[in-house]
């Protein structure tokens, strides 16, 4: 980081003194990712200006890496040379990607200023649903005929050319149909006669078009593998999705669950790009939800007034079993919420994982009652107004201890039943994390509570 | 799914038949990730029965996705020929990965059963940091000669092999220190003559031995690259790691946060495969903690017996606050916490983090207030028993509305501080998530509520 820091201000630096030879110099030995988080520290006005230092190639690579806002940017200030020059040097994929989220007229633009091949892909493309294989795959790979030989295939190769930096797997088709893939390495390790067939690996994952890319994504973590060829309804091969594609999708899910686990709806762009505005708007329908359902808790506990007249202090313990509940809760539902995302439990693990969590809360929810008790006794064992209602330390020590007992099997069952249960619906089981559960845990909670004291103590 | 329980239920059928020449052809069709799903469905006495079926390379692939449980099963039952059929068939670091999961003495027997040359190279690999650049990284990566020609680069290629999935990526070194990279698809289409440092990317991303594996990962995620060279403090080229590796690191990595967020301790094998006493293990620390440090909010509660005896219903609105409040503040340093893992937010980022979070506080907290006192307004505008105490509806709801609006300020100021200050002590901003700040927030909420609530009752 710090590094990178004394780039950007040497860079700065010969920015203002117009040193622009210099400037370049720099630019070319840098990775068009680090350009592109360059260009967000720099003024609106010093933009284009830079852009237009960077090589060709470089300038491609470095645009698609770039926050949509300056992707606008720029294209309002390319003339049409320019912005055919960038779409031809980017991959198809990416240029899709910048289309999705361009406003109508720069879309129209960019299109005016591709060629008619590359059109027409573009427009394909744009019809697979969003979060498909077909929205996020590359139409540039290498294929090769059933019927070449390893000479037939560099020739190929050679003619084709490397034009973009292609993913190095050759796949083999016979009328456009998968039959297998193999590496540039197998090929060169190879005798020149050898049909491509012989040598090919045949046995492929491959995905349709219209699997979900969380999907697509788990496939790259599961089977290890740098691309995966798409194919439609007819079994014709008419992509690839890479594995950067795959990480970049990993990384989008996981923050969408992050998010809906803390009561969010997602949000596409970073914390920084997004208005306070809008910051707002994806955060206050679920905290209008949950404290709609928190007042029932609250209702509830007016039902139990005679009790707490008789013994206040038994307020005091409401915080701590309702927190113990939601934390215990939320364990147990981020558990087995990350154990789907990772395909390690499955709906059919229902009752084992249920069992699991009850054995789980036995011995954990004994160990809190322990402690707790100790500690009330402790703290309670002479005073004068827990004498004065006419109760002992030991007796609020055992009703409480045995609250948080059953406020911990309580919680932890709930935390296992509702994204079990989300799950078998079709839904994301990140929605009901812990604050749903805490919602519905609470009220179970405080209901258990105060039944247990008022039988104890007579109430 | 659905597909691969059909087959397993096949592979079941022929194994009970005893029909192994079925089995094994099924078998060879197979991908090794899925044949290690199938391992796990299979009964203990049927593993190695099956595992013998596999010809040798699939079986050596199989081996490294296996969980390590079956993997210490199979070691046992194997003769010192099959071991050593199986290490040479496996990628070093999968082998290094594996030892160290295994049990010492099982170690002894694999290091006993691999060539002097591997158990070096093992041996130097085992003594990296866990969780480092050098702990992840493969010793096998195909190198040139910065003197090579594209000719002579073939002639290396073909002489060295691909004997396994060897990456597609040709590192360039002079007398050890990397030069550059090149795809063997860019060897292809260039004359035999040309010198592979023509040709070769010189603008190379590189990370040292010891670079932490979570920064490792990331470099993936942002320059999308298939490999990354590690190099040693001599900047000489002693590994690479590849994309795979870097997938189940951010998994991993990713998975942990959850955890942390949740109150837990990181737990590293799958939810089945911990056991119950282990889950237990590590849910109760945090518990424990937090129960505790919950319990004065609970202490503070009762120094406003005076308020609730006077007005009892004030109770009624604690589990809202305090669940609004946690919410909020969780939100909060979800977005922090997340920003940081994917390097969106820095440190330095503090103050504008802060003034952008007490904005959308501003907006949040105001429609919840307003929802809410229009709430309490309509259920208790003919309350008698309200009328009763000498208050009205309106004052009830005033006073609900103030605190929750202070409520969600003061939980989404704390949920913005704890995980910077954590992060600015390097501490894991994780371990700072909502179960943190819901108990820091809480004690702040309960004290703002009865004070504004004293106040304008005049308790």
């Amino acid at each position: 980081m710090d590094e990178q820091t004394l780039v950007f201000d040497e860079i700065f630096e010969f920015l203002e003194n117009k040193n622009f030879p210099k400037l370049r110099e720099i630019l070319q030995e840098m990775n068009p990712a680090d350009i592109a988080l360059l260009f967000e520290e720099l003024e609106e006005k010093a933009v284009p200006i830079v852009f237009r230092l960077l090589p060709k190639q470089l300038a491609a690579d470095t645009f698609s890496y770039l926050e949509s806002d300056k992707q606008v940017q720029l294209i309002t200030s390319f003339s049409d040379v320019e912005l055919r020059e960038i779409t031809d040097n980017m991959f198809i994929d990416d240029t899709v990607d910048i289309i999705e989220e361009m406003p109508a007229n720069v879309v129209t633009r960019i299109l005016k200023n591709t060629d008619s091949e590359t059109r027409k892909i573009i427009n394909e493309l744009l019809k697979y649903p969003k979060d498909s294989a077909g929205s996020i795959m590359t139409t540039e790979f290498l294929y090769l005929d059933d019927d070449m030989t390893v000479k037939e295939a560099f020739q190929k190769i050679r003619q084709v050319g490397v034009t973009k930096e292609t993913i190095n797997t050759c796949f083999v088709t016979k009328s456009r149909r998968l039959l297998g893939q193999l590496s540039p390495l197998e090929l060169l390790t190879n005798d020149e006669d050898t049909l491509v067939t012989e040598i090919m690996d045949a046995n492929i994952i491959k995905v349709n078009t219209h699997e979900d890319q969380e999907n697509v994504a788990r496939m790259f973590d599961k089977y290890d593998i740098a691309a995966l060829p798409v194919v439609d309804n007819e079994d014709r091969l008419v992509g690839i999705v890479t594995f950067d594609d795959a990480i970049e999708v990993l990384q989008e899910e996981n923050t969408e669950d992050f998010e809906k686990m803390a009561a969010m709806m997602p949000i596409e762009d970073s914390y920084f790009k997004t208005s306070v505005f809008k910051h707002a708007k994806k955060r206050v329908l679920w905290l209008l939800i949950l404290m709609i359902s928190a007042t029932f808790t609250g209702l509830l506990i007016t039902k139990y007034e005679a009790a707490f007249a008789a013994l206040p202090i038994l307020i005091s313990f409401i915080p701590m079993l309702m927190d113990t509940g939601g934390n215990c809760g939320s364990q147990t539902s981020t558990m087995i919420i990350r154990g789907f995302a990772l395909g390690e439990i499955s709906t059919r693990d229902f009752f084992r994982v249920m069992f699991k969590e009850f054995r789980i809360s036995l011995i954990v929810s004994s160990i809190l009652a322990i402690v707790n008790g100790i500690r009330i006794y402790l703290m309670y064992f002479n005073s004068e107004s827990l004498a004065a209602s006419g109760t002992s330390a030991l007796m609020l020590a055992v009703v409480v201890s045995l609250s948080i007992m059953c406020a911990v099997i309580i919680a932890k069952f709930v935390g296992c039943i509702l994204p079990m249960v989300a799950k078998m619906c079709k839904l994301d089981p990140a929605i009901m994390a812990s604050p749903m559960i805490t919602t519905v845990a609470d009220a179970a909670i405080i209901f258990v509570y105060f039944n247990i004291a008022m039988k104890f103590f007579n109430i």
